[in-house]
């Protein structure tokens, strides 16, 4: 009996069971007990949702997945593209009374309420998670203990945070209800390894508006080193619910685009009076202070030591005639990460694409064969590592053999607008969609495009997406400060052919302007070679070929020092001026 | 008695009665007949409102009127802050209970919503207008003929934009609500003299998902060369309400943000399903089509032509060493447009600002005293007309006697925002929010900023402030389309010292680039010559000082045969290259 018809023969009272990729912390990485959406239908994409019905499978995916999805779901499954066609829509086209089971812990409240705004006639009904009730080999729960980031690190204690972030909502509410695992690890500066690619223990908390903290963890799980300061009750997680029932006529603070819908109803139920708003962690810990800053600033100059070792090698490589695959290339990476202190694990799973594959942007070859490198064309490798005092992510595209003259006027486009976004100057309150066109703008020029964001937030030793900030086309309206992390990652795609992307990650700092505003710009963070080879110099501006040398003579000086005598001497030819 | 004290006497059940600036037409302009807010408070800006409690005058207004109002308003008034606490937090700091009496036509039901929402203890309460019940000698509503727009100039007729419009909305509603005249106008194609500035008939309209139109208009304002083609009917405005009724059980598409909630709460009370959407009318009448364009085009030169030959006196009397006031000066500038042929009226109250008073973006020279041009300094001239053919809005910035090095400085860092969006290249699908910087990063890379928005869309014979599309910091998800109108005016205010900003009107086209996404720029509509006295060419770049020269090159081109010998020598030289 499959999984699916083993959900239908339980369906009981609905017409249809819901599988959305989050578990109850709604975040982008699972622990592998929580892979239901992959368990259910075979798809291991990392977002989409799908919908056992009485007949068939549906599945809803974005266009990262649409080529992958379909070799790995069950025959019969009906495939839907997530943007064009959402969920919402098919909601709203099913007859009045149909019953949407799904386990509430699972969907955001922001979401849920936005489905049956879509489809006021379907009734979406909580239960026990189907999924689980038929998953007779489901992994364990995670349960190593975590571990403890410094003062050094941090530059703040948890006393510290939680006492900001008290002041900064005792007006509006008693209690913040933080549902969200790295805005605990944050406040608390614990980290783990329950969740791949994110290093964080699965908690929760409630935080009082006079800096009393209830933590939702198993006491074994915290680390003797661990200073979470006066004040502070440890709490089985399955207390959560018992407290919150306890709310009745406090007002407490929630954020319902991170925040269980369940746990939101829960508060409902016990006459709690929700406020809705932004969970009081998530902009101190976007905007990141000094101490902070440094700790990311060493784990790059560490990663940058690792990636450049990977493309001397790489050179070396295939300058010898060999054309490795996408495997053993990733794998070489990983190699030298691991050979870095504090190294974790990736950030995410490495891209590593070699010619036509890097024209699908969320390329992974763990999904196929692995390719060789071609004879002559790009390879595009997108990396990142977790260690224990902060988080990268990188983009190069690398030169394999000869290219042609469109190859590199592509890719000194792509250049220009990663060139142009780094070089920006903006004033207090600038958000991200205001800053999107400089990264398109080259491209734009020329009937060019990439459908992807330009630039995401990143934590330190937490996601490598992390919010609120973003640089995109679509309005995002949290301003931009200093402190905070961005990506820059402009690209360009070219079906069936190549793909390319730069992609540094920067931090915003104050720029002293003489004008009466205060202006603010991006520092570098990520120091590793853009392959000169791909640039057509007759493309840029005076300005750019400053700022790509300039750029490439401080990846000298600063990862010269941290490699062996042979690296750098492939690093100083590579970095040499164009 | 006062006016405050007469209507505080009639409140009865109210706690207090809500003045908005609107009226039922929710626009920026007003008949006289409908100029409550300034008939109560005596403040005569074109936004705001004014709410009578039982003990004192309360107003609200924006940055803009921040100086005027404190001139205009009784002593004893309390004066908001429009945008920092805005009326709803007031509204929500008001007892359980409160009663505030108003005039639900005057409100749109967006508003409404959000109010009702910040302060759900607050009873808003509809009632009988009170300020038209203590106004004795209220001025007589507008009730002159219109005029119609030939296919020459629209390009479309009536019968045609309903067919197109209906079937637009078809699979959504069986029933438009068209609450807006210049949504109404547009449709008709009919055209005027209602409201000062934007040449409408003050008229609504409901249009079936077949093309049926029901037009709340008197017939005998209805000019006798109106074509609005089979299947209408034309209605006394008061009839509206009953058709409301008849609608029971029908889909109405209802654009929120434009339509008094008097309306849609009396299509609830009619059962009928309001289905909230876009006006059907607002995209294509933003997005005009090659023959409004070709009109607006010929309305430019006209203006142009217009504005060069102010221009040209302008300099001609400085240089005889006279410094007329700027009351002067804006009714010489007027009557060079009204010499030209289709001339109606301004499009807006000229902004005509010597020296520091420049420094206030919408300074309105009729609030005090007219000042003189300094001996020394800047002349910002900001004015538009409404012509039969189309709607015109320019803003130049004049050098008088001398200027210092920094007042060059700034004009050419706003001059370069001016070319840097006007030479803007786009995909489809960019909208307003994305372009924004374009305009401002010459200022922001040195600390300045202007704080207003970049663009606003323009009307043809109709408001000057068109939406849905703007460019601006803010958010807005109206994707940018061919066809459409923008103003492009960055700018620079000092307090106490002067003011800058540099405005033409763009329209959208179409850009053959090599690449696979559509690519779109802007194209000027206005041809006016900018001043060349206040550019510092040491700033520009090559391209920005090309995209000057062939500027003025065109300005001398297509306004040269439209004005006399003399203009037209001043004209070259004002025109040289730099």
């Amino acid at each position: 009996m499959s999984v699916i018809s083993d959900i239908q023969a339980k369906l009981g009272q609905f017409d249809a069971w819901l599988v959305p990729h989050e578990d109850a912390f709604l975040g982008e990485y699972l622990p592998a007990a929580n892979e239901r959406l992959a368990f259910v239908t075979g798809f291991t994409g990392s977002a989409g949702v799908a919908l056992v019905t009485k007949e068939k499978l549906h599945i809803w995916v974005d266009g990262r997945y649409t080529v992958q999805v379909k070799t790995q779901v069950p025959q019969g499954t009906e495939i839907h593209p997530l943007h064009e066609t959402p969920i919402s829509d098919f909601f709203a086209d099913l007859p009045d009374g149909f019953k949407v089971g799904f386990d509430s812990y699972c969907v955001s409240s922001r979401v849920l309420n936005q489905w049956r705004e879509a489809a006021p006639q379907v009734n979406f009904v909580h239960g026990a998670n189907l999924v689980d009730a038929c998953w007779a080999c489901r992994p364990a729960m995670p349960s190593a203990a975590g571990f403890a980031l410094s003062e050094k690190l941090t530059g703040k204690s948890c006393q510290q945070k939680r006492s900001e972030l008290a002041k900064g909502f005792a007006k509006k509410a008693q209690w913040a209800l933080l549902a969200q695992p790295d805005s605990v690890a944050w406040l608390t500066n614990l980290r783990g390894s329950d969740i791949p690619c994110m290093p964080v223990l699965m908690m929760r908390a409630l935080l009082s508006s006079d800096g009393h903290l209830k933590l939702f963890v198993e006491q074994s799980r915290l680390p003797a080193d661990a200073d979470l300061g006066s004040d502070v009750e440890v709490l089985p997680p399955a207390q959560l619910n018992s407290e919150l029932a306890a709310l009745k006529g406090k007002k407490v603070l929630v954020d319902e685009g991170l925040t269980p819908a369940l746990l939101v109803d829960e508060l409902k139920a016990s006459e709690a009076v929700v406020v809705l708003g932004t969970d009081p962690a998530l902009i101190p810990k976007a905007a990141k202070n000094a101490v902070e800053i440094d700790a990311m600033r060493e784990t790059h100059l560490r990663d940058g030591a690792a990636v450049t070792q990977f493309l001397c090698w790489l050179d070396n490589v295939v300058a010898s005639g060999e054309r490795p695959d996408e495997l053993v290339l990733a794998e070489q990476l990983e190699s030298y990460r691991k050979a870095q202190d504090d190294y974790l694990e990736p950030s995410f799973d490495t891209i590593s694409a070699a010619g036509a594959n890097a024209a699908l942007p969320h390329y992974n070859f763990r999904n196929g064969a692995p390719s060789n490198l071609p004879q002559n064309g790009f390879y595009l490798v997108d990396s990142g590592g977790q260690y224990r005092i902060g988080t990268t992510d990188v983009t190069r595209t690398i030169a394999i053999g000869e290219l042609t003259e469109e190859q590199k006027h592509l890719y000194t486009l792509v250049l220009k607008g990663h060139i142009g976004l780094g070089s920006a100057r903006f004033v207090k309150g600038t958000c991200g969609h205001q800053l999107d066109y400089l990264a398109r703008a080259p491209l734009w020029a020329e009937g060019y495009d990439y459908d992807h964001g330009t630039g995401h937030g990143v934590g330190q030793c937490l996601s490598v997406h992390e919010g609120p900030q973003r640089i995109g086309k679509a309005a995002n309206n949290y301003p931009i400060l200093p402190g905070m992390v961005f990506s820059n990652e402009p690209g360009y795609y070219r079906e069936g052919h190549f793909g390319i992307r730069t992609e540094n990650l920067m931090t915003v700092e104050k720029f002293a302007a003489k004008g009466d505003r205060q202006v603010m710009c991006f520092e570098n963070l990520t120091y590793i070679p853009i392959d000169r080879r791909g640039v057509d110099k007759t493309m840029m501006s005076e300005a750019e070929i400053a700022w790509f040398n300039d750029y490439q003579a401080e990846v000298l000086a600063k990862i010269g020092p941290r490699i062996d005598d042979n690296t750098r001497q492939w690093l100083a030819e590579a970095c040499a001026p164009i």
